[in-house]
């Protein structure tokens, strides 16, 4: 596999003011896979239950994901819910049933070894740290965190930092890890403490791309309705890895275009709950999207 | 004169946590007209007191400002002081004194009346209205408000919505007048009082510009420093009609060029307390930070 992800795999259950939906495909890694098949052929390695519904496996396989990786386990899926408020500034956590996520230990089938590109989706960074060690290629490796790490994982964490390629952190976890509110700031120490790229991820502001002393805005698109936030993140940074496997380069220039597809995914992503708004597009209706972000941005 | 701004004229005293500066220039219209002055000479409409310092009348006359219709009159100068926040979220209003500016009638000579560009900066709508109802032109109005008159005089500033081409407002004013968290359906219901175009300010995440049904954004460009904020959004606003001024070309490309300038002067304000940062920029450094602008967003 040129690209491997290790995140979670779950049912989740979503309410929101424009509808409720329960036990759908969540969890970092279908969001982050699905995403990336529109650039690259993703390996993921996760955990899920002997209850893991037919149709998602088939769904995955439909955007070809290879799932020599997942282990199917005696036991439940990982179940997640959470509500949003009218206003999608509040998210209420309903509950966290880890069940067979709860002993996920992740291991990299032979084939995964070589990865060129790894993404490392939400989990313990003790994990994270842990399918670095199997890795027997020397990958571009793009690191994906939470506040909960930062508050109760960090030295695993800065352990961590040190050996990615790219941190992606949206603006609340990049201010817990730097103490900085400037952007700007707070990129340099992040910057300092490993990776030599970082993103900074603003919600509906858009996103940063910082590498030495260049910086990159994308915007957030303007839309109408967002539906459903979940996943956003993930699928944001599942096409920015996607978009690397596939293009290898790792120009600035270039990783502002996977920042844009990265974007590009995720506006989809907030149109529909659960990962249906990213899944069975077609070229042309990414096409059409990237063109919104042209027209919105270039002068 | 071709371009008329309206607005106060103030002594500001500053606290933020860079430092602090008493009886420097401040209001509406001095961060406007020098701001403007890069693309546009201003002619201002306004009211000061016989105690207004001559260095800030020769400041003004250095950035060709025309003070015809600026007043003179018997009594004190407006006051205003403010204090930052050390993250600057908060500012806190330490005292405003109207003193002449209390009176403030504002009559355009005749010489002003055959504007082609008009800047309403932020005074009362119902003052903003009286100086609509002098021109003798068919002008292209820009309007500039606050949360105050939106609270206070919300009639007389709808009726004013009516009769302007652009509205400049923020983001926390837009939710005022519009009850719309999404930028999109504020932008629509803001089009629809009257305003054809509509820029939404955002601070730090830029601004964006709306037309019909096509938006730009602009990104806030990331500065490690920020000293004062004071006046970021009129100079922002002051640019932007003084490139328009200059371009007289009303098209969409050309209106994003107007706010990529805008960002550029207020880029400038920021790094420097009260209107020290706009003042005696060159060419060549305007140019500098727009092509900073450029790698910051062309991809």
């Amino acid at each position: 596999m040129s690209l491997i992800i290790v995140g979670s795999l779950a049912l989740d259950t979503i309410e929101a003011p424009a509808g409720s939906v329960a036990e759908v495909p969540g969890g970092s890694s279908s969001y982050c896979s699905i995403a990336s098949s529109y650039f690259s052929t993703a390996g993921i390695v996760g955990i899920v239950g002997d209850d893991f519904p037919d149709s998602v496996i088939s769904l995955l396989k439909d955007h070809h994901v290879n799932l020599d990786g997942m282990k199917i386990a005696a036991g439940k899926t990982f179940r997640w819910g959470g509500r949003y408020a009218d206003n999608f500034d509040d998210r209420t956590t309903l509950f966290t049933d880890l069940n067979v996520f709860e002993d996920f230990n992740p291991i990299l089938p032979d084939t995964y070894k070589n990865a060129d590109y790894v993404l490392l989706a939400n989990i313990h960074p003790g994990l994270q740290n842990h399918v670095l060690d199997q890795l027997e290629s020397n990958a571009f490796v793009v690191l994906d965190t939470m506040n909960l790490w930062i508050d109760t994982a960090l030295d695993d964490l800065l352990a961590l930092m040190k050996r990615v390629d790219m941190l992606v952190i949206n603006d609340e976890e990049a201010r817990m890890l730097t103490n900085e509110r400037s952007y700007g700031k707070a990129a340099k120490k992040l910057q300092a403490m490993g990776p030599e790229w970082v993103v900074i991820k603003k919600g509906q502001h858009g996103a940063l791309l910082f590498h030495q002393s260049q910086v990159f805005s994308v915007p957030g698109l303007v839309i109408d309705e967002v539906k459903d936030p979940t996943g956003a993140g993930d699928t944001f940074v599942g096409a920015l890895i996607g978009y690397l496997a596939q293009s290898k380069d790792h120009s600035f220039d270039n990783m502002k275009l996977a920042v844009v597809f990265g974007s590009v995914l995720a506006s989809f992503c907030v149109e529909d709950f659960s990962v249906d708004g990213i899944t069975y597009l077609d070229e042309s209706e990414l096409e059409t999207r990237y063109d919104e972000f042209v027209i919105m941005s270039q002068f």
